[in-house]
């Protein structure tokens, strides 16, 4: 049988579809015969299932490594679409074409037991190299699958979760605050400020003694008129503006969709996140665990593969989930998406 | 009895010394009676032990809240100061003439049960908003509290380790290697490469796979006469650089200096750091748990207090220590100060 690459694509005759495609999900048939991406071509090279395949331009036959070193194929995607089938996948390279939908993958998956003449699909995967930044708003329906620079290889699941919760307070107004070069304090706090809207830390666990308020806190208190600060809730922006320039903004403004959407906010420091939040906070008292690590990004952002391991691998730590908030502003509004990656075993 | 801030110093007389210094640690003894440095007297406000101090510049009465107000003292220094004093501490100011060598520190706090009459130190502090960068090269001889945004208060501990391993390798000479996009494939590797060295990850489990090297690896043994690439170490170098740019040389100068003393650099993609490291490796199978975390920085590089707890917190999950590699780079040499941070609770 002999297999031969023209233009991207390797083709072979019927008793190839037959080898390949009936039995073992390779290729995609057609009249003539089948035809194969360069990668699933690899593929069977690599398992010495074919011996090599014609380049029709140069005329030479290519074994694996000969083929591995052109620029026919991505050696990362060849090495995660390697390891799918080690895992017992089949699956088809999303090509126009040859998949519904390929935008936004570079394979698609089908659950175990079937193949590409079923319709199910289990993942949607984009191939990438851990050297390579990653838009973070083109996730979000695709798995990415990591070739870290040894060749092992991760799979982070990318989704849009709900973000909501049913905590709420009836706040009080006018409370007297003084603005410190870092945070608020409010010497005087109405006890359910802290105790029951889980806003800011008490300086002291005794009762009566000042209310510390993050910056992000004090300004989202102060533009709905809980606050009275010198210079109002524009002297508190910028007083974070001077540290964090822009990023205060995002951060105000995640924090104003978080508490809009019943969820409380409260610093990620600890975890290298920007929050940590608390869906359901009735009394401080009575308080669970925090849900979710909320890492706030501009929406154009692009994430380096190490540093999403680094978040989720956290996370997953110590049994959260990992939010990314990307934000983007323009002059008349601020527009958040929420971006949940976590891990998967395919 | 009257204290008096003035100059940055709150004076008080011999009473004030034998009721602050002699029993409790505060301040420092001079002829006239007791020198407070204006953190000191915040607390001792705080506490009531005094109810005001006078601003001998504006003639002003100031109580805790207009002492904190002022510039004359920083919320973060107060809120360190009694946090450690909270914690059985007593502790000095680290002013010149105040205490032994002050520089690099905020705090000189002493052993429990002892004060400023006495040599010994516990720790020398330095108070910072999570919100301030950290100059990488100033750690080292110091504890970092850093107040996040919600003004709870973690230490790190930094240090400079030793780092060194017993892993060495006769290693052999000319093996013929592929340079693909983002990695070396070695088609006939010497099974010691892999299995003694723990250079690289065989494509397979089975014997006689191809081996894959990182480019760093494959660098560093283009340079040692290991590899014959096309193109020599450069061109691996040149590939590295076209993603990295200059992390790419840094990285590369750390798994040098890493693999000349003894210690064996995997990569460290799985925690979001640089390399994993292992002190001992005598072969593969008997390999046992990689001990440090190494992130590689310039050693002008300023740490956000964040993205340092980040780092600490993970490789404190996963039972590993964490060092930085401040790599600084001239014309002739590259130099390379390993700095450890880790959690502390004093």
């Amino acid at each position: 049988m002999e297999l031969v690459l023209e233009s991207g694509v390797v083709r072979g005759d019927g008793r190839a579809r037959e080898q390949f495609y009936d039995s073992r999900g390779y290729g995609r048939p057609v009249a003539e015969g089948l035809e194969l991406a360069p990668v699933e071509a690899a593929h069977l090279l690599y398992r010495s299932d074919i011996e090599s395949v014609r380049d029709a331009e140069s005329g030479e036959s290519l074994d694996f490594r000969a083929l591995l070193s052109s620029a026919a194929v991505s050696e990362i995607d060849v090495l995660v679409y390697k390891d799918l089938r080690d895992r017992g996948f089949y699956l088809s390279p999303a090509r126009d074409g040859w998949v519904d939908d390929p935008s936004g993958a570079d394979f698609v998956v089908y659950p175990r037991g079937n193949g590409p003449w079923d319709e199910e699909v289990a993942y949607r995967v984009r191939a990438e190299s851990e050297r390579t930044a990653v838009s973070a708003a083109s996730l979000g329906e695709s798995v990415l699958a990591v070739v870290d620079e040894e060749s092992a290889i991760t799979y982070l699941e990318t989704d849009y979760p709900t973000v909501e919760g049913t905590s709420g307070l009836d706040l009080p107004t006018d409370v007297e605050a003084d603005l410190l070069g870092d945070r608020v304090l409010v010497w005087e706090p109405p006890s359910r400020l802290y105790h029951e809207g889980f806003y800011g830390q008490p300086l002291d666990d005794d009762a009566g003694k000042p209310l510390q308020l993050s910056l992000v806190e004090a300004a989202a208190l102060a533009g709905r008129g809980v606050l009275e600060v010198a210079g109002g809730e524009d002297a508190i922006v910028e007083c974070g503006r001077e540290v964090e320039g822009e990023r205060f903004d995002r951060r105000l403004a995640v924090y104003r969709a978080l508490r809009d959407r019943g969820v409380v906010p409260k610093t990620g420091y600890k975890f290298g996140a920007d929050f940590r939040t608390y869906a359901d906070v009735d009394t401080v008292d009575s308080l669970g665990h925090s849900e979710l690590l909320v890492r706030v990004l501009p929406a154009d952002h692009a994430c380096s593969p190490r540093d999403l391991a680094l978040d989720v691998r956290l996370a997953h730590g110590v049994r959260k989930r990992m939010v990314f908030a990307l934000v983007s502003s323009s002059d008349s509004k601020t527009d958040i998406e929420w971006l949940e990656v976590g891990r998967l075993t395919p």
